[in-house]
């Protein structure tokens, strides 16, 4: 397994500045791999608009020593992810960012080169579209991508903010009953819920789960969920 | 307009019995177009299963007086609908109801119907799909619809459970981020965020909101989102 991944859950922190609780692991994951140039992939970014949505993730990569240029910008993107040392996918909303990577003809060609080992770093909906689809995005489905089906560099699907939250007072679904839904629906398909200021992280075909936080979620059809620490061995969700 | 619609936001108040807080909503819409028989569409159901919804529904129209009985009994669903004297479609998952409604080929068949004054009535995802498309649910994308666009029985969109909460501790989008890219997107669509405890009725041409609570919140891409309240005028979201 060549691949190389760093799949934050959340951009900010409640009350941090934006990138700031994952900005080491991004400083590090880039100097493990020798990464200067990053490519991002702003399509996830709505309400900002892109030019906005670069330069305020290239203020937070240029403090990291990174020279960040966004696709946006690129006169052919399939070329320039052809070219990419490394592609960070940022968070925003899930279906607009399928949306635009199937308009742009990239979806396969990103997943094709992380593949291969271009490290590929995401937060968000950058992270949940590692998985093989978006079924199990938080966002609102204000746009119809060409598919759900997405990247695939894991074989498990990821729910990025995940939280136990519980509001006595509404009677809308909880995050637990709507992936409940899902596994109902793919019961041998396993979900990783990533709590806010979590990443996972695949190197060396060992998949581990670091950050702040010391737990995480994993849900499947045919079994009760179970909650692993930074410690546990999570390998098993590659299989 | 010939249209008889009945759009509740959610079957359940916290703490509340099912259905409870809208039994009289039901049994009047349905007392004033003498209805008796009405024909149930559980495909938003997901975790119970079709025939336990049925049951759990059924219990409460008959105490209402009314007949209900599901249509995925039915060996011919295209005909049920053609002869139903009243639809009703529950809630649940909005996307596992719409893939469901394409599968079956019945998404046009009770949009037409409707649309020629038969009495609909749905809540929560059932309400959702009255709109022109699934793009403001709030439910996960557990399963890929054929396609995002519904029966447009009402030519604005619909967010149900509608909520101005916001953690504090959760980095994630509000409902208002939420709505606040679909108006990005489609800044020409009205969207009503209908609170829990509240309905639209759409009778003699006359869209009212009605229910408990007193507001309602409307979405434009070109102007600032507004409150609305039981006794204001909401027919310019027909337009």
């Amino acid at each position: 397994m060549k691949r190389n991944l760093l799949l934050i859950s959340n951009s900010t922190n409640a009350g941090e500045e934006y990138l700031g609780w994952c900005q080491d692991l991004i400083k590090d994951f880039c100097l493990r791999h020798n990464v200067k140039d990053v490519l991002f992939i702003p399509y996830a970014g709505v309400s900002m608009g892109y030019d906005v949505y670069e330069q305020k993730v290239k203020k937070v990569f240029k403090t990291l020593g990174l020279n960040l240029y966004s696709i946006h910008k690129e006169k052919d993107p399939e070329e320039a992810v052809k070219n990419a040392k490394c592609i960070a996918v940022g968070g925003g909303n899930t279906f607009h960012l399928a949306y635009e990577l199937y308009q742009n003809k990239i979806m396969k060609a990103i997943a094709n080169r992380a593949k291969k080992g271009m490290p590929y770093m995401g937060w968000s909906a950058g992270s949940n579209i590692a998985g093989p689809t978006i079924k199990t995005t938080n966002d609102m489905p204000i746009i119809e991508p060409k598919s759900f089906n997405c990247m695939n560099l894991v074989p498990f699907q990821i729910n990025p903010h995940y939280t136990d939250f519980f509001d006595p007072k509404h009677g809308g679904e909880t995050r637990d009953d709507r992936l409940g839904e899902f596994i109902k629906i793919e019961p041998n398909v396993w979900v990783a819920g990533i709590r806010e200021a979590t990443a996972l992280s695949l190197e060396k075909g060992n998949l581990k789960l670091i950050g702040r936080n010391n737990k995480m979620k994993v849900f499947r059809g045919d079994r009760e969920a179970k909650e692993y620490t930074l410690k546990d061995d999570i390998n098993f969700l590659m299989q």
